[in-house]
């Protein structure tokens, strides 16, 4: 059977610059570790950390979708 | 009846700059094509390709308050 | 009884130029007003006004995390 | 192929006086813009506006199931 | 064992008049036909029929609690 | 930072005689005990309890939207 | 009162074929239990059971829509 | 058709000793009164009340599955 | 800017053979009448009507994503 | 107006040794510094933190429910 | 211990023929590249392509159920 | 990019005695075959199996939130 298939990996990328920083580090990561193509990204959450009153991280819950065969 | 009514267009603006420029993208191509004045967004769903290893295209999913009477 | 206990409050923060300012928005009004150290956020919500046309202000529903004892 | 289809319109209706009254703004609403016979509606969101302290619009979010074809 | 059980009836009330109505022709269905005592209601859903373009049935869907030993 | 910024209070307005009622019921108690501008309501559930068989209390769990500066 | 009532009944039909046969089981089992006149179903849910690597049965997750008076 | 079918009962266990305790008081309360063989269980809602500041009462919303066939 | 744009149009296909034939039955009718083109569908609800206790039509309730610039 | 009002506080409580004691750690917390009765809790979320690969704290999500008027 | 434990992988099979055969594909997927016995599947979501006005190819993302030990 | 990443894996941890020892056998298969640091868990669902008219096994699934780099 050659219809592709995909799976979704669940990943936290962060970053203390900006929510678009913090999606590039989870891809990053992602792409590192995983066999396969790495094809799109899902934003589950948006989240973060708080120092000295401010934000100081952002956390973005991620599932990106891998071409596994 | 007088009371005002509105619609929600549901688009995907995108851009492979950040997010806030795929939500201007879609709020353009509501304003452009719907009769009414386009008054608020939501954000229903941010998601995007990635190319190389990165992400290249952020999409944004916008429901489109237009006012309509 | 010793263990740590946080409250969530829910803000919207506003911001004119992008949605990073307005989460900072929302974290500085809970850190101003209330009593505990604010600790997380997590995003809800994303929306926003939209003037002649454009996305004139983003709006953030913010839940703050802050640790009460 | 003659099976019937149809559309779901999103619509946000309004009324001073009640709920009942803001569904029906907005179903009329759809019936004098939208082709095609609108069936049954399906509540999404009850808000409102408060002026002086009190509730002053009833906002409820519909949508209009329309008959195309 | 003597702590209270409650088991939940998934039912429709509906009424031309009005949503209240409606819930009210739920509860009372529910009490006519199930053994126990019907102790609350959480409405699930509305939604209606549309006749000439006007809302002429609302359909409330509702959870009924009922005390059963 | 002079961005306007909203808190959402959480409030179960009550009435024996309609949903309309028990929201009024808790946007009134939310300008009564709050600081700040009540706004907006979203009604998140409506249940009610249930005495002889019939509805004989409406509660509407709001969320109001207060300005706090 | 003489408005129409329905319940929904919920209910898991099964099938090695199908989906759509799942379904139909689920259904049959309604109209041979429930008093009343069943009108309408919703899919909750379709899940599984893997046998040797392969899908072996579907079980879908209905609610019946079932007139009572 | 020989496929088995289930059906779902939305039962409320309580207890004032533990979460498990509520799981078990609503399971037991199935399969006393309904026909057929309580297969497994799916936690909906955890809740309770509170007597004199402290949690006095733990309810569990649960379905329970049913072999009915 | 070049950017694409998408809109989501929501559309209930109908057929009494499969939910397959369902889909296309939708997907179709958006074609027909929406300008631009359609790229993708996103099955939102699959509901039917019983006759005589069985499925007789199968209803899927979509969203069809299309290409408007 | 008599009616009664409620509101809702969003609260995490911990405990190393149950999700029981989580729960009445939450608890303790609201009716030390609310004013008002709290009458009933809601979990929303069970989360925890792990240390040396075993659960370590219990951090559960609440809705406690203040009589306020 | 010796409780079994499972592991949920996120999976997205396609087929240009059927729902059914998309599942299996993505089901299959699974089997070839994880260790451990696949035992349950459960549908996520159901989206597809559209090529020349009609579905040319089914998209059903999966969690499948592994037995890991 | 030294921003730190976190994975999140789907595990369903089983047992006898309690919904916390269910919790443990989840996140002690995750420490074991799982490189990286697990750091905390959410629950997703509480599900289990009746025998002979009783709980007989607790089901929880988790998500442990693994640190990759």
């Amino acid at each position: 059977m050659s219809d592709p298939v995909y799976k979704k990996i669940e990943i936290i990328g962060t970053s203390a610059a900006s929510i678009e920083d913090a999606i590039a580090s989870g891809v990053t990561a992602v792409v590192k570790t995983d066999a396969g193509k790495a094809d799109w990204f899902e934003v589950q959450e948006i989240r973060g950390h708080i120092t000295d009153g401010k934000p100081s991280q952002y956390q973005v819950v991620l599932k990106v979708g891998v071409h596994v065969g």
